[in-house]
């Protein structure tokens, strides 16, 4: 715990002096005032972040957490539990969905076993830093202890670390985990105090039927293990996820080394939603990439005040809709270091 | 006016069969049915369009029209009619936003003079088209003879077909033109019947007393040419532009190629409205990339039937959006023919 209080504390303020001259920047390329829209505070909000005019943002990092969930057994989710472990494999071998839209925007993918309930073969590629086999069943009992929590958390803090020798300028943040709609859905409730049945949605898939007992899975979770909300590790433990966890390791991690961070989906934005209680000041290094389809999902980013860069229906997970909002960062530092000036294009300006 | 009925003729119907095979395709990739959205979406349309299950977009192309706009002596733009040329000049050095996001998604610019008020240096990167020197100033009369519209779009269907043989596999289309929101607001307000003022924006950065001018001069020009709404090509001529028309070529040739067309903004809207006045069947290969800020734009899309992928308050033009979109339509294609399939990758599918 002194390890998370201790980068917590070290995140840096925004630069706003910077922030100011990246404006100054963008109102010199010729283009109409502001005409590139959120590109254009897309560009702002990366330079304030890395305190730097003009960023580079060559070494592009998708971390992608995997962890299983007890709360399966109450049959939560549309798909068998042992597809978290065959997902982890197909995202070694790099024929998942955020294989393909990582390599189209040029990130590398961290794929990281933090709690997947059964041993994988051991991978060059593949981190493993098994906090358990699973979590517990959330309906009958706390998901983790306070300390696998914490443990978690840390683990996040330094595989960031370990990784940031090899360079890190913006990250993604995604997850695979059988059955973790259900575990941020229950997060999301407790922070945003919002009904189960607004926050809770079909996840994989799910019909009617089984949208109704996931609701009432949460519902027996959060009444079973009453999480304080006003403590964000005991929500995080007691109704949360290893991989959730570990992806708000990963969040307060890069903020401390004044590094962008991509949210994507649901699960995603429930890692951003613990980092952000744990600490306000990570949201202004947050970019939302996407509004996923889970509804929850919504409630969370308007609760931490993020708005989405796209909308695209998208409800996967993994990272993918980051990929895509990483290439729109990407997109957004170009115009703003690749773009000629009024003067150097001796182009006229607006007319006074 | 033959080549044109001829193409519009020939532009071929969708190939449901293979929207229906590249569903099938997409179900059997390892992902949740549906859980990629409007990526799945966009996979489908580019092949019906193209009449592939796994169609490649190597050849990705923008085309940027430039003309200039007689009403612009009227005082509706808040730059200098000369920055038409000077940002053609621009586009050819590669300083321009389109440069700068066409590189991005790996997009070829070209550019086109179809009417610019000046004789531009020649450029082996130009192709020079006039039709004339700019239109005539459409509060006053017509901003083109009827012969002159029909040249345009001839040419900008001449012009596509040139470039296809250096292969084309998808477009955008962009646009310069000091004025020409003007010129695309008269459109939208033709053929949709809404008022002015709702068609009409602030263009480049148009002030109130601005604004107030351009809705006067777009209500003076309707009044006097009085465009009738059922003849795409006298609405076209009395209140349109030259690169209006050129793109709408662009586009009929496009489609009776069996080639995806993105649309830009506003003005790129425009040329889509009227292409699709002129044939309604080609609303089916176009991709309305995002919306933009000029609420004429929103009220295009909305006619024709096209939602658009990205809403990032861009107003610049040029084929800016148009270039995101494309990235959009790549990552679609990507996805459709690299991910690996439940049965390849040994996941297990959903639960009965």
């Amino acid at each position: 715990m002194e390890r998370i209080k201790k980068v917590t504390k070290d995140i840096p303020v925004i630069d706003r002096e910077i922030t100011k001259k990246t404006q100054e920047k963008l109102d010199n390329l010729t283009k109409p005032l502001g005409s590139l829209g959120r590109l254009e505070e897309l560009a702002k909000q990366i330079c304030g972040i890395t305190g730097k005019v003009s960023p580079s943002l060559e070494n592009k990092v998708i971390f992608t957490f995997a962890a299983d969930h007890g709360v399966t057994d109450e049959g939560v989710s549309a798909y068998p539990k042992e597809v978290t472990a065959q997902m982890v494999y197909n995202f070694l071998r790099g024929g998942a969905g955020i294989n393909v839209l990582a390599r189209h925007v040029g990130a590398k993918v961290i794929v990281v076993d933090i709690g997947v309930a059964e041993d994988l073969k051991p991978d060059p590629r593949l981190i493993i830093r098994k906090i358990g086999y699973g979590t517990k069943n959330m309906a009958k009992r706390a998901a983790m202890i306070r300390e696998e929590a914490v443990k978690a958390i840390e683990t996040g803090i330094e595989i960031f670390n370990q990784e940031l020798k090899n360079g890190i300028d913006i990250i993604g943040i995604g997850e695979m985990g059988i059955g973790n709609t259900t575990a941020a859905s229950a997060i999301a409730a407790s922070f945003t105090g919002k009904p189960v049945e607004e926050v809770a949605g079909r996840g994989t898939g799910l019909d009617d039927s089984g949208l109704k007992n996931k609701i009432e899975v949460i519902k027996k979770s959060l009444f079973v293990n009453k999480p304080d909300s006003t403590d964000p590790i005991d929500v995080l433990s007691k109704v949360g996820g290893f991989e959730i966890a570990g992806l708000t390791g990963i969040i307060l991690a890069a903020a401390v080394n004044k590094v962008p961070i991509v949210i994507d989906g649901f699960i995603s934005g429930a890692a951003a939603l613990v980092a952000f209680k744990i600490e306000p000041r990570v949201k202004e290094y947050m970019i939302a990439a996407h509004k996923s389809q889970e509804g929850g999902h919504k409630i969370i980013l308007e609760h931490i005040g993020l708005r989405p860069l796209l909308d695209l229906d998208l409800r996967l997970g993994e990272g993918t809709g980051g990929a895509l909002g990483i290439g729109l960062a990407d997109a957004a530092i170009k115009i703003l270091t690749q773009m000629a000036t009024f003067k150097s294009a001796g182009v006229s300006e607006k007319k006074e």
